[in-house]
């Protein structure tokens, strides 16, 4: 079979699945994904097996340390996949949920009813995990899904999809609820993304120039962020100690994500006082900083930031750091360089909070807080998929809510239209 | 200046325009679309004037009867326009509206606030007074807006911009919040698809041909539907009379809209005792009926309908008619030839409703109703700017919510993430 016929094949049965995925309970779902859970960690020895084919060729392509470390199904791994799912069987469901009722002045009763997208395509590189998170939370939401990972992941991917096709069967889901893409051709994911009479959303999780060939190709609309040009602003009289926790936190507790602070904005009345003290603490956690002029001026060990340093989410212990005139500054450097993903403001001015709120354009604006924040299951949305960065359908974290979407249901007496 | 000169100069311009639209107050907006409205009423004759410069033009080239109507800035849709965009400014602004707050454990106070989507592009066909309906809804929903008219229509929408202009320079309002393509120029509208820098949505409104071009062509996300394949079907038991007042509604009050049935499905059981007198019903309206072996034996008169006729939106006088062996039949119908758009059942049995709702996957499933019901004004949205039957974002009507998203807002004291 070519691949094309390959993935055709796998949309359709997607689709098909989807249907009746669509009317399923939420008891039913759930015991599926308890059934995958079980079946994880009574399978963890094969799973390790399968794997370990996966990281033997790894090695021998010499992959880095990290991306094996990725790659690796560990023992606390497999079991973050199983607790995972049985978290998400525990989450409300959102599909069937009535969001709004009204009624119109001809009688009709108007609503509208949560319903799951249909079928969603993931596409994603290295962590096999991503196979079973997705999955239980796409299932929960009523969706089929159709999974593409990493072409140096397939061994474990297909050991995983193995795993997923029994729990299905087991508790009665359609077989083709879940698919893993079984083969590595790299045609695959730009055939899957022609098939828009099958799929509706492409989720794609990966480094920027994945995310982009995936935009440029696809038909189908695509939720995504590029990256996580995050900033905290330091506003005139904020608190210089919450600004001092919040700013390490935000930079140095896990600097390789998409949440973590990359730019450092501080009112030119604080600089003097705030960025000696902020300087040390980065120091002591191993921050490199580089630095406008003005930052410059006052920590002259600080290299000069340029500018791409603005644009760079550098996902390491590197910040940039600028001093700006106003608010009204603070705001345009947000406007030019910001990736909309997460901004921060530490304040005490009621005014300048509420402006900062509103015109900072990103999917998540904090007072007070760090950026670390902008994550499904710290906002309390339970689990996320991803965190899209566009403004269509969703923007900020995507849990099970924004796997479905609403379809309006009209309750009538035999109206008709005058 | 070439075109594509002009098309980036003019996103640009709008998504500047986009900033500083997102933070006016409801009452700057309502001022400028009132302002607006005055202008279109002591400009008639202005307006007219120069679309009769398109209608010359229309009738040199030809265009048929139906599309000069469309075409032509009557003394009606002049007062039509007027009176939508006071229509509009009395509706509540969606802007800044909190949908859902909740406390997290650590004390963050997480909200989601309703925000302009940013920059939106129209590409429509004929009809000038979409221009204002459109511009008068984007703009009240806080974004910016770039128009594109059908070229036979240049001369009428660029003095209806003229005004726009006018309006929102003497309110206050950026000069570049709504602008209209002024070249006839064809590459103008795959120039426009391609600027995803500076806009965040395409809303194609027209033929199925004009959108399916648009979607292939975008790399910003679209808002559409193709079409309108609409069917009501009769189950078992359900009321006669009910549904012989829905069917004629839903077909014939206003046959060449997206929300008139094209397909009627009728419960075998039924079929002998409604069939002749919904045929008779329809004859005195001069709708033209097409059927399946079941209903020809009852209308032997009735001509046979082919595979393509049950996938086809006539927007005229004629219908489908199949009958079904049962409610299985009736949904199974609708998932293979239903574009996704409403369906409606007349029943008085709980459990059918009840499985119809469900599983019928179109943006409006109605019980007792008419198809034509499906439409932003009927349903109390107050207004739209369209009918999506995609599920991202939007499925079914557009009002003005459907044009904005939300983002997270946090309010903390300081916290950190652990």
């Amino acid at each position: 079979m070519s691949v094309e016929t390959i993935i055709k094949d796998m949309a359709e049965k997607a689709k098909k699945a989807s249907v009746r995925m669509a009317s399923l309970t939420s008891d039913q779902k759930n015991k599926a994904l308890v059934d995958l859970a079980e079946r994880i960690e009574t399978s963890a020895e094969k799973l390790q097996s399968e794997n370990r084919k996966d990281l033997d060729r790894a090695r021998d392509m010499g992959l880095t340390d990290a991306m094996i470390d990725r790659l690796t199904l560990s023992d606390k791994v497999i079991a973050s996949m199983a607790d995972g799912l049985r978290y998400v069987a525990k989450l409300e469901d959102p599909v069937g949920a009535i969001t709004k009722t009204w009624s119109r002045p001809n009688g009709l009763q108007v609503s509208r009813m949560r319903i799951p997208l249909g079928v969603i395509a993931m596409i994603y590189e290295s962590r096999p995990n991503v196979t079973i998170d997705a999955a239980g939370l796409c299932l929960k939401a009523g969706n089929a899904i159709i999974l593409r990972g990493g072409s140096e992941a397939l061994h474990s991917n297909q050991a995983l999809a193995a795993l997923i096709t029994e729990s299905l069967t087991a508790c009665g889901l359609p077989e083709h609820a879940a698919q893993v893409v079984p083969v590595r051709d790299r045609d695959a994911v730009n055939i899957l993304l022609k098939q828009e009479e099958s799929i509706d959303l492409i989720i794609p999780r990966g480094g920027e120039s994945l995310i982009r060939a995936v935009v440029e190709n696809s038909r189908i609309p695509v939720l995504k962020h590029y990256k996580g040009v995050c900033h905290v602003y330091v506003d005139k009289d904020g608190d210089h100690a919450m600004a001092e926790n919040i700013c390490l936190n935000a930079k140095a507790q896990r600097p390789g994500v998409c949440n973590a602070m990359e730019t450092l904005l501080v009112h030119r009345d604080e600089a003097a006082g705030f960025l000696p003290r902020m300087a040390a603490a980065f120091k002591s956690v191993g921050v490199t900083l580089k630095g406008c002029e003005q930052t410059r001026a006052i920590l002259p060990d600080v290299e000069p930031a340029t500018e791409e340093d603005w644009a760079t989410e550098y996902l390491d212990l590197i910040l940039s750091v600028k001093v700006v005139r106003d608010m009204d500054e603070a705001l345009a450097h947000i406007a030019a360089y910001s990736s909309k993903h997460t901004e921060s403001i530490v304040t005490n001015d009621y005014a300048r909070a509420r402006r900062f709120i509103r015109e900072a354009d990103s999917s998540a604006v904090m007072v007070n807080a760090s950026t670390r924040f902008n994550d499904g299951g710290e906002l309390g949305l339970g689990a996320e998929i991803g965190i899209s960065t566009s403004k269509l359908h969703a923007f900020g974290p995507m849990g099970l809510e924004e796997l479905t979407t609403t379809k309006f249901v009209v309750f009538g007496d035999g109206q008709v239209r005058g």
